[in-house]
């Protein structure tokens, strides 16, 4: 069989739910579905359930097993890579879990493994807002902030799959935040959605007026939804953490000289009143011939980037080899 | 004649001094010689300057230029690496200057130009603190800070050529100092000599107790000096400086988990000084599985940093032939 006339799966694992597709070599998707991910009932049950939705998901395409060329995973991290394990996933049950191994015993394909941010990257670059760059960098702001980097048009790991962790970067080096990592001023601290609300219930703490309420239950999106009404504080407090956003891009700028930055993740869904206030800090604090070139967009695949990232991982690495 | 039996010639174009070396391919010198710039005579004067150390190196080794595979050049930048193009070099007479085609029309070899931090990352990377490793950040600290990556065994140029100016990443957003390019917070405006230097001014002006005298032209290096007899200014100087660039060391390393980060240039010569301080920065405010990994460690060529990163230049891409 022509591997370029086969199929690839996908899978993206997640804490709640697991997902699953199938698609030919171009990256179109011919069946795909989702199950519960059951993680209370512990990593066997989770794996039985992977099981059940690949072949579920093979059946349902009216293809065969032998049809498919390679498996994609997209997981939570930390991971390794090289051996295939599931180190110590958050919202997962397992534990130093050798995911790829137990599959391959299953399904004998070859199984690629990679994290969320990185599968989410390769979604990008390969079928979404980074399609036809060479050096990209994705950027996912929610609970907290991640990267994953394609360099040269392969996805770029770092020598021990630790790279682009830009949420760690520090940029506020004296009286900086406490970020959840344990250390003081890095991104995460001032520019993830999990900041957005720390700052909110803070301000709010200290007496400010704004029409936001129930100050221990903020959100980063209710901060939002005030700030569009046209609450000054919701205002400024966005003003405040997309700055330093701006400051996490306008570095990955100056650092990797990147065609574009694709930023994903539920903070994003702010728009254009994030995108703005980023492309704005970028323009103006850093010198114009190290930036101008680098195009700052949203991220094209929404609910499915997990699933397609993993499908663009199954795919590049059949192309690669 | 077989290219790996062959040889190659690098320069090292300066403001002041042209240095320009024969070397088999696996490095070893076999001749090397320095003239003066002469920038004040203008570029057709400089350029001639070029091609007779070049002819006398060649006649001085022994070779013949039908012996010569190719030839490296680091340059001051900025550049235009596709085309071989010096745009705006400080301290040379060049605008916009062919200076590839020009020694092609010539000597008809293949020629290659990289700016002067990617040259010595190569050096560092194939002959001294970074031989062995895949992935390695080179960091130079002098009046600037500059620096360099090899990515998967390749010297990274971004997708134009203004990758890794990590001296412009910003790590102090709010009130941050003036730096050079305009902007304010940037690493530079921090961590460079240039920046020690203006540091202890500020403090003299504001009448702090010290040994440092004449304030008007104090340089980093005498703060060092001062630091060393026990001046406490001074060492307070530079452990706030050194912080700074030990963000800017650990920003890198979380970024592109490298293997090593080599720190070169004037002010890598403050020695334990410096890199204590830095690793301790590292070490106390990162996470430790994102650093533990990568050493920090100074730059083993010295003042022939700049001819051996131009033979390095030349030698690799003969391999990636």
């Amino acid at each position: 069989m022509d591997v370029m006339n086969g199929y690839v799966l996908g899978i993206d694992l997640g804490g709640t739910k697991i997902a699953a597709a199938i698609s030919d070599m171009q990256g179109n998707i011919i069946f795909k579905d989702t199950i519960e991910t059951e993680s209370d009932k512990g990593k066997e049950v989770v794996f039985q359930n992977i099981v059940s939705l690949v072949n579920e998901v093979i059946k349902n395409s009216g293809k065969n097993l032998v049809e498919i060329v390679s498996i994609g995973i997209g997981s939570p991290g930390p991971l390794n890579i090289e051996e295939g394990l599931i180190l110590n996933a958050a919202n997962l049950p397992f534990k130093e879990f050798p995911l790829v191994n137990r599959l391959k015993e299953i399904f004998k394909k070859d199984i690629y493994l990679e994290n969320d941010a990185n599968v989410a990257a390769l979604a990008e670059y390969k079928f979404g807002a980074g399609k036809g760059t060479k050096n990209m960098i994705y950027i996912t702001v929610s609970t907290g902030v991640g990267a994953g980097a394609i360099i040269d048009g392969k996805l770029y790991n770092g020598s021990t799959f630790n790279s682009l962790e830009i949420g760690h970067t520090i940029v506020q080096p004296i009286d900086g935040a406490l970020c959840g990592c344990g250390s003081y001023g890095c991104l995460e601290a001032y520019a993830s959605g999990t900041a957005i609300a720390r700052i909110a219930r803070e301000g709010l703490e200290a007496g400010a007026e704004s029409s936001l309420k129930d100050y221990e239950k903020v959100t980063s999106y209710e901060v939002y939804l005030e700030s569009e009404k046209g609450d000054e504080i919701a205002n400024e407090i966005l003003d405040y953490a997309f700055t330093y956003l701006g400051v996490g891009v306008g570095n990955a700028i100056v650092t990797f000289d990147p065609e574009a930055i694709v930023i994903g993740g539920g903070v994003s869904k702010m728009g254009d009143r994030m995108f703005n206030k980023v492309r704005e800090t970028v323009n103006e604090r850093y010198l114009k011939v190290l930036v101008e070139n680098c195009k700052i967009v949203p991220a094209e695949l929404k609910e499915d980037t997990g699933v397609v990232g993993a499908i663009a991982l199954a795919i590049l690495r059949c192309e690669e080899k």
